[in-house]
């Protein structure tokens, strides 16, 4: 059971119960109902790729597994529509897609392992969000079995629909505490008709990195991918691949466009206006591949170094260079190796906190660090997660994002749908 | 009072105890504290131009009007956002953001009368919705005054954030029910750099213009207006200012571009393709505006022959046909007028049910009309209203729409957050 208690992260797991491995929507209505009766706590899980605790199985509960439920039940290419079970894998749906000449547009990382269903429970995000928007953009409809096992219906098949409050959006990015979601009906775009172009940029400083984004997303081009590598990511992918980094580069940006609404030459000359030492575009497949394996190699670069605490604040966008110069102060301070690679377009930072890989979770000293990034996140005007999700890790910084008063109507809210409180307790709220 | 009583429809208000003219934050915690005390109802309200009586008074009911908040508070450039007061009039925010090379994107055909309190309320639609998407898509963060005076905020001012439960999504299109929006944090984004290029394109039967907007969504482009007006609303303005129809013609497909993700000569290929009879771009100004006047002469045509019932069903974008021919079966079946206008490329459709102007309401026969036709687009994997809300009038058709389970979360939501049952009776679920 124990690879079932766990996701990605260091949080330690409770002792389930049992595992239940769902099958169809009979199965999880039947544990639900167990669950419900014999007052059992109830994880649900997908793909087991979270990076916020959130699926971390608690003492005596029932882990319920998603991802046996597979099923691409449907597509539909005249709607631009898919209707999906929760265990399908999210890249298997974009190759299903794309045999229509579509595309399931959110791709977090983890897109070769998550599952859709735990994308919709975490309000997973990923590299084109910038241009397409997050998971919750792509969610026209839900079927969700609710804490007493009720089973109900939100959305539809439909792009518009003021029917009733947005229970979709509320399910989409709620952890697993308000019921477990067993279909979803998800939107698909047209695939784009060319292969996307690559951008690679170089900095001397980060000022003029955020200038050159800044002034891509300001000018209203759409980027498909806008993504920045900090100094120290950068330097820890050199030590480890010998990428012959100019030692004065303070950051690149790579950046993709898969559309007319974006010519590549307008990202390149945003960044040669902004200041790059070089800036250039390909539309050579294996060169875009190895550009875009720089913000790739930054997790295995990282974890090279160590254990990594996978961090995921969102400023607004014109405090993106504000938001990095704040982390490498904490890091030279507090004496932590951070390596911050991010979504430039969207303002979403990954800081990737290493620490000494003897230990099981991070040090005080990398916790000391990981709480003043969160505190100059929200100082900025920015937020605890961008698109991994709170967890079990981030509750402890709830009352400071949200405030006492927001977190009592999740408080309510929670107790309306699951008064027991038996959905994935301890976790997001 | 009787003027801040009602909307624009029939629905007969009851009659207010008062009625507040809110100017701040202060005045309206105020009102909602002493009406939670007493136990008083309270209605909201922006301008006044809703389509489903949302904003109907009821007896004894404070009227709480947000009307005279029309503070722009902040425009951020850099980040495309703005942070605005509710009774700010829609198209007064955009023609704000647009000094700064920006524009607010939703804007309902009330734009030049309607609150941005009141289509958040609303989650209204609109005729750039098709590519910039709803109300909800540009709202990242909001003030509330709940039912008890308590004030929150949810979301904020970055484009991603999972911190806890979607609060903000749940607020708009509730309607009132669940709280009073005082100040909301909305995306702007960057203004089309070149005027738009209007299309024209006129089909002799209804499956040919169906058969072209499919085709246009289909293939990836992007309009920024993508119309029909059916036959009978075609006669209806004919009739009226002679625009020399073709009685051949079906109907008409109106389209706009405003970038190069959708050139103009592309779409009137996917027109011709599609067997129009006419097809043609202009990119003159006063031209394009007789065009866009032939969809917006739609609704006063249609007032000129007597009362209107506007309706407002969503259907899959591939039955958008289908639906228009169901709905000239009821017509003709039930010997009512029915002029339909649709949103093709969200698949929304606006049919206006002509009755007698002596009448305050539609007389039975136009009411069992309107249920067949709401009734079909269910059947048709639809929805009851997309952009207009359910308010009073569309209540009865909840159970068809949403389900008996769905509904009783509806319900558990609104008992959790007004658990008197004071904000707005009545309406919405």
């Amino acid at each position: 059971m124990d690879a079932y208690a766990r996701d990605q992260t260091y949080a330690v797991p409770g002792a389930p119960l049992a595992v239940v491995l769902a099958r169809d929507l009979g199965d999880v209505v039947a544990a639900m109902e167990w669950a419900h009766v014999h007052r059992v706590p109830v994880v649900p899980r997908g793909g087991g790729s979270g990076l916020a605790g959130g699926a971390t199985a608690v003492d005596g509960c029932l882990v319920l597994s998603l991802a046996r439920m597979t099923a691409i039940r449907e597509i539909a290419p005249r709607d631009h529509l898919a209707v999906v079970e929760p265990g399908v894998i999210t890249a298997d749906l974009d190759r299903a897609a794309r045999e229509h000449g579509l595309m399931y547009a959110p791709d977090p990382s983890s897109h070769e392992i998550s599952t859709i269903g735990g994308n919709l429970a975490t309000n997973a995000g990923g590299l084109r969000c910038v241009k397409y928007g997050v998971t919750r953009d792509s969610a026209l409809g839900l079927e969700v079995v609710l804490a007493d096992g009720r089973v109900i219906r939100t959305g539809g098949r439909t792009v518009k629909g003021v029917t009733g409050y947005d229970l979709t959006g509320l399910f989409v990015g709620s952890e697993g505490t308000l019921g477990v979601i067993t279909a979803a009906t998800v939107r698909l775009r047209p695939a784009p008709a060319e292969p996307p172009v690559t951008v690679l940029a170089t900095f001397g400083t980060l000022a003029a990195a955020g200038e050159a984004a800044a002034a891509i997303m300001g000018d209203g081009l759409r980027p498909s991918l806008l993504e920045l590598v900090d100094r120290a990511t950068l330097r820890a992918i050199d030590e480890w691949r010998r990428i012959d980094l100019d030692p004065d580069t303070a950051a690149v940006i790579i950046a993709q466009t898969d559309g007319p609404d974006c010519p590549a030459r307008e990202l390149v000359r945003r960044c040669t206006d902004a200041g790059a030492g070089f800036a250039a575009a390909s539309t050579d497949a294996a060169e875009a591949a190895a550009l875009l394996d720089l913000r790739r190699l930054a997790y295995p670069a990282a974890e090279r170094l160590g254990n990594c605490l996978v961090e995921d604040v969102c400023v607004p966008r014109s405090r993106l260079p504000e938001m990095i110069r704040r982390i490498e102060d904490v890091a030279d301070r507090r004496g932590v190796r951070i390596l911050t690679v991010a979504h430039a377009g969207d303002g979403n930072l990954h800081p990737l906190f290493v620490f000494d890989r003897g230990l099981a979770e991070p040090p005080p000293h990398v916790q000391a660090a990981a709480d003043e990034v969160f505190t100059a996140a929200i100082e900025l005007g920015g937020t605890l997660t961008g698109e991994h999700g709170v967890g079990v890790l981030k509750r402890p910084w709830l009352d400071a994002a949200l405030g006492a008063g927001t977190r009592a109507v999740h408080r309510q809210i929670k107790q309306a749908l699951d008064p027991s409180g038996l959905m994935n307790p301890g976790k997001a709220i």
